[in-house]
């Protein structure tokens, strides 16, 4: 009777708590799951088979959506109304992003991959599984004569950024990634992390010594915004940007102010790769608005490397994602009031390919289905580089 | 004391509860989550730059996946140890599959997308969005003296293959689908929903009349196999057929049996659906081992019609879906071992774009995103139809 007794209170206590979480997840839904967007954007509709593009891309620009699945992209397409610039680049294909140790990679494998085209463990920047440093394409671009760039919303110093410049065992070793910067002669750079180049265990004030080698530093991009001709580095936050609702359209603004960096450099050609790091983050947080408010300022931002694609000629531009973030789903939805509810799975990353998306010189081989580190591979024999 | 009492009993009973839900869900997660593959099939390597197909295609097979979103084709490409005969179909877009009254189609206004080229109310089978009925790409082919066929293994009366020969105003007015049989030519269909030719409330026994118009009907594939020349009907099961398990490769033995069939019409030419429809079932039920199951049949027989166009060298291969089932996403997986963890966000359909891959002649056409109804509007373009 007794044991009887405490069965039914532990029947009634979990119906209580269960009752309690439902309560909860409802809360969640409405303040997180739902997403109406405020203003829609316009879009630019090129179509790249009346564009005479050359053949061979003198310039590559890389843009990563970090943690960017298929309906990440579509959540932002409806929350637009049905339109975004990555809809005119009609060369698609998936990348497979599975890590040399791992079915779900982190974005330190899943960068090394596309930065230096090799499967390593999670958690390594710029390594090889056996931790042995690899030459990222920015490596190769800069012995190749091409000028080179980095962008991202987080710090620069964070995994996406980091493993096309630096070679570390973990990706958390932020000052040494930031140490690997004065390592390379990389022409412009904007991002976070100020505090990864000056307060430093090892005493080294790495902004004076960019000075030194002949960089112009700001902690503010408008500061910038005269300076046209010679080595940039921004450093935009301590650590990483304020997200999209307050960081403004700093990642076009420093995508634009990058492209113009490296157009009036002397070498030929150029390599950039700018990211959305916070996609992820707002898929981490199974927030969709967030999610989407990412999406939109990463859209808005290959909207404005478009534009300088179709006037150049000579260009190659890729958009694809490191990983998806949280199983994202779009359970509802409405394109005329651009609203989405979305369905997440999971806190983290997932195992399924990513798109890639491709327009301009070359785009072509971009379409099908292959491992992330072709991404690497297909840009290193466009750009017709010769390995060590 | 004694409300603090309560609620250390309420805490530590509701840890209990959450302990025992986790385990619920462990053990849920082993039977329907979790799937590890059997055996592995081989998959042929075709390089369609190598292969020289004509431009324009004499012969279309559209292949749907019922539900089958990027992460559904993903777990089969895992499940059989990273390959699958769709990565030969290197021309990929992707397919916005919103109905004509709602972000989250079902597979009737789907499929109407895809046969008619309209965007019409969910329920509706080849009629538009007032209620008048349209033709269908399948009944332009027969204008245009093509041959043409079905094959699923639903019952064939069900809304996919349904909304290419019928015109109905609710999917599930299967007698008057089955009617719509006797009133085109088609050449071949094969699939489930015998008892909707046969027990019927107008009395009318269809396989009589199907038998006076000159068709063969069996209710066994097996049976018809030696039969090669004529008009063909298999009705393979009472209402649908089995799923994978049980069935066997009858969607790929369908598919060439229809293939060996209409190559010997006397048409100029050819169009055949095929359609996957459990892929969609074993969504609705969350369960990744169904759902598995049933993209390697389907990926099996893309890979029969991938080795007919192979030879043919004049036809287009067109694999899609209708929409995506349950917001699946791979948490978890392993590529040498064929195992893969699914989560889901929903039993329901979701609103995200389908990937679309195309080989063959006029494959390149595929590219890029689009509505739905474009598949339809390619396919007519491409085939050099006329609108009535």
């Amino acid at each position: 009777m007794i044991l009887r007794g405490k069965l039914g209170l532990l029947c009634l206590f979990s119906f209580i708590s269960i009752a309690l979480q439902a309560q909860e997840n409802y809360k969640d839904v409405n303040t997180k799951n739902e997403h109406t967007v405020e203003s829609v954007y316009e879009v630019k509709n090129y179509d790249q088979a009346k564009l005479k593009f050359r053949k061979k891309p003198k310039n590559v620009i890389l843009l990563i959506g970090d943690g960017m699945g298929v309906s990440h992209v579509f959540a932002g397409m409806t929350a637009n109304k049905g339109a975004l610039n990555i809809q005119n680049m009609k060369n698609i294909g998936f990348s497979k992003t599975q890590s040399g140790n791992n079915y779900i990679t982190d974005s330190a494998a899943g960068g090394t991959a596309l930065a230096c085209g090799v499967k390593t463990y999670n958690n390594a920047i710029g390594m090889d599984i056996n931790k042995q440093p690899v030459k990222s394409i920015l490596h190769y671009a800069e012995d190749n004569k091409k000028a080179t760039g980095l962008v991202s919303t987080s710090a620069i110093t964070h995994a996406t950024p980091a493993s096309f410049i630096a070679h570390v065992e973990k990706r958390v070793m932020y000052e040494d990634i930031a140490s690997d910067f004065l390592n390379t002669d990389i022409n412009v750079f904007i991002g976070g992390g100020y505090k990864h180049f000056t307060e430093r265990k090892d005493g080294r004030n790495l902004v004076d010594e960019l000075k030194g080698k002949g960089y112009m530093v700001y902690t503010d991009l408008d500061a910038s915004s005269s300076f046209k001709d010679g080595k940039l580095a921004v450093l935009t936050a301590d650590e990483h940007n304020p997200k999209y609702d307050e960081r403004g359209n700093m990642l076009e603004l420093a995508t634009k102010k990058s492209l113009e960096i490296l157009s009036n450099a002397e070498e030929d050609g150029f390599f950039l790769m700018v990211e959305g790091s916070q996609i992820d983050w707002g898929s981490h947080q199974n927030d969709a608005s967030y999610v989407v408010g990412e999406v939109l300022d990463f859209d808005q931002t290959v909207g404005a490397v478009l534009e300088f694609a179709v006037k150049d000629k000579s260009t190659l531009v890729i958009v694809t994602a490191d990983h998806e973030t949280s199983g994202m789903s779009l359970e509802k939805g409405n394109m005329k009031k651009g609203y989405i509810k979305a369905g997440f799975t999971t806190g983290s990353h997932t195992g399924v390919m990513v798109p890639v998306f491709a327009f301009g010189s070359g785009a072509e081989e971009f379409q099908g289905i292959y491992e992330n580190t072709e991404i690497f591979n297909k840009i290193f024999k466009l750009m017709r580089f010769k390995k060590d």
